[in-house]
């Protein structure tokens, strides 16, 4: 079977239309506008062939305050070269595919780009192999990736969040690693993967360690925004904490494949917007991996199955907007009210009525080696 | 319009059968399995006009643990009185109704059951009002409720979750709580609601004060469960500190109206059943409340929308049940192998890559007043 393309499609293919805005409003919240963008913007993604879809979640007027408009920007792709090119030409033509993209989110006025993790290379972490994945490494601060993301920071104005695989020479280690770059150009910092999945064929613990960046928050000229990398998506904590250093949006840059998490996808990340009163953008690469290297020791791992796309923008009045196909790159452009966060939070109150004292109490003796949980019995 | 009775029959309605199941597995996950019930239970229902639906959850067979399945009963349903009648009728009425739907219950070999929150009245808080709602209040250990409840868990070899208005006569003061009931018809112990709302019409602060009963689970012959009442679904931290006590089952009764949190319901206690490794039960009442008391000065707060059941159980693997209707009482009955959990905790591992020691370290920082957020600035 072909894959399937996307859930929203088949709905608005079949249902009839007063059934449809219930089920949509059941599944998927209030309904998110659409954007006009640019004839322009969209030609050009076309002619790049690479779906194209805007959104926009609006906020109340306030008014003490005037609306804090942003426009974010989700890039989901293919990678371009096999598996067994070269790697600096698998790495140059990545740079390519996104430079086309991101020239279209400039045309729509996109603010803050982020793009899928570890973007520059196939997702190889599946195969267990060292060589040559770990070649796909570069510095955060002076790599040609970094680099490049640079010039497009500059070039269009715009704050480049770009997930890589980090090589850290300084201390001889790998990391799995976001770098935020300014609109300025300048390398605002860099957020590591903090929670290393070891699961099915995604055992990447071999390959880098838990993240040692904590829960840093960027303030940036367009919003404080954060980054939880992939498997950070299933721990609530992780979300949660971003929030409490003062995140208005979460990136959520993944790689997952559908039989192992793809009902899980269009909950986690919403999850933690309602949660946490703030923006999630749920990231994830598409297309199937076909390793072809002689590296590979076990026909088993060579197919890893379907990374299938769907990313999306989630707000923290639950609703979401729709995801981008399962199956084809997609530029996803969300115009969000950063002022709905604190809306939101006055109405729902979970930050006053989280209790937080008191599971900082409960978690720091529940992490005890001596912990005795409190079971009633008969 | 009439309401719109469910989201999975108008999908059923419409959608070809390849894309059904397509659009089904990216919304439930696994499809659940249909559990058969007896004859006689089915013609109970229909003649009670209750809703009766079976699913099962099926977990691997292991070399070393017999299968322990389970089977859980959610009771949603409407008031039976009008909310005038005195109130002993009205608690005597909804005594009848339930006594009804659990008998049903023992028939399809209920082990657990659980009924929506403080069941036994029509959820007045919303009023605003104190009288006469508080005079629905009861002691948990010896009210005529609880040991009505008594009866039927000794009658049919039942645990019985019975949410409820609690007087505590000792300390002068009133809680929501569920009050759990061995299947031996004693009182196991009592768990209230840990976060109280104060959003739109639901500002039940006014009525009682946040739980201080903690996390407690309770071990029942048929495993390990816990009762994380109504808004405390909006809380991680709250599933969380209920599954690192050891529950296996986290019942969330809840009363909550479409207007208001219709698109969270579906999200908010299966991420918990996904983040936590257990199985959690999300349960809402039915109806529209029409008060017609004259205490009521605000004509506005006269009805308060329409409670919209669909209540579900979710599993760890991320798959769910159906709901059950948005619009009628209904039963159902669902069989879970719990081996379930620590299966899919160990190929999942949220408990092992949770990193709980840094987010007690961090949470302790953050509820400081002195705390000073990780922000990163240009």
């Amino acid at each position: 079977m072909s894959e399937f393309e996307s859930l929203e499609k088949s709905l608005e293919s079949h249902l009839p239309e007063a059934e449809l805005r219930e089920v949509k409003r059941i599944l998927f919240g209030k309904e998110t506008q659409k954007l006009d963008l640019p004839a322009g913007a969209v030609d050009a993604a076309s002619e790049h062939s690479f779906e194209l879809k805007g959104c926009r979640f609006e906020a109340a007027q306030e008014q003490l305050r005037p609306p804090r408009r942003v426009r974010v920007g989700l890039i989901q792709h293919q990678i371009v070269l096999p598996t067994d090119a070269p790697i600096l030409d698998q790495i140059t033509a990545m740079h390519s595919r996104i430079g086309e993209m991101v020239e279209v989110a400039a045309m729509c006025g996109v603010n803050i780009v982020c793009f899928q993790e570890t973007w520059t290379m196939p997702f190889a972490f599946c195969t267990r192999e060292k060589e040559p994945w770990t070649e796909f490494a570069e510095s955060a601060d002076e790599g040609s990736t970094t680099r490049f993301c640079q010039e497009l920071a500059k070039k269009y104005n715009m704050v480049v969040v770009s997930p890589i695989l980090e090589r850290d020479e300084l201390h001889g280690t790998l990391w799995n690693t976001a770098v935020v770059i300014s609109n300025s150009g300048n390398v605002l910092g860099k957020s590591r993967k903090n929670h290393i999945p070891r699961i099915g064929d995604f055992n990447e613990s071999t390959y880098y360690m838990e993240g040692d960046s904590g829960h840093s928050v960027f303030q940036t000229q367009f919003g404080k925004i954060a980054v939880n990398i992939c498997y950070g998506r299933h721990h609530p904590l992780n979300w949660f904490m971003y929030s409490m250093n003062g995140a208005e949006v979460i990136f959520n840059p993944s790689a997952t494949v559908g039989a192992l998490s793809e009902p899980m996808w269009p909950i986690e990340a919403r999850n933690a917007a309602i949660a946490n009163h703030c923006y999630t953008c749920a990231i994830n690469r598409v297309g199937t991996r076909l390793f072809q290297t002689d590296l590979l020791t076990l026909a088993a791992h060579h197919d890893f199955g379907h990374f299938y796309g769907s990313s999306y923008v989630a707000a923290p009045d639950g609703s979401r907007t729709p995801g981008l196909s399962r199956t084809r790159d997609g530029l996803l452009v969300v115009e969000m009210d950063l002022n709905l966060n604190r809306q939101i939070s006055d109405r729902w109150s979970f930050k006053m009525t989280g209790r937080y004292a008191e599971y900082a109490e409960e978690l720091t003796k529940a992490v005890r080696p001596d912990f005795n949980p409190k079971i009633v019995k008969e």
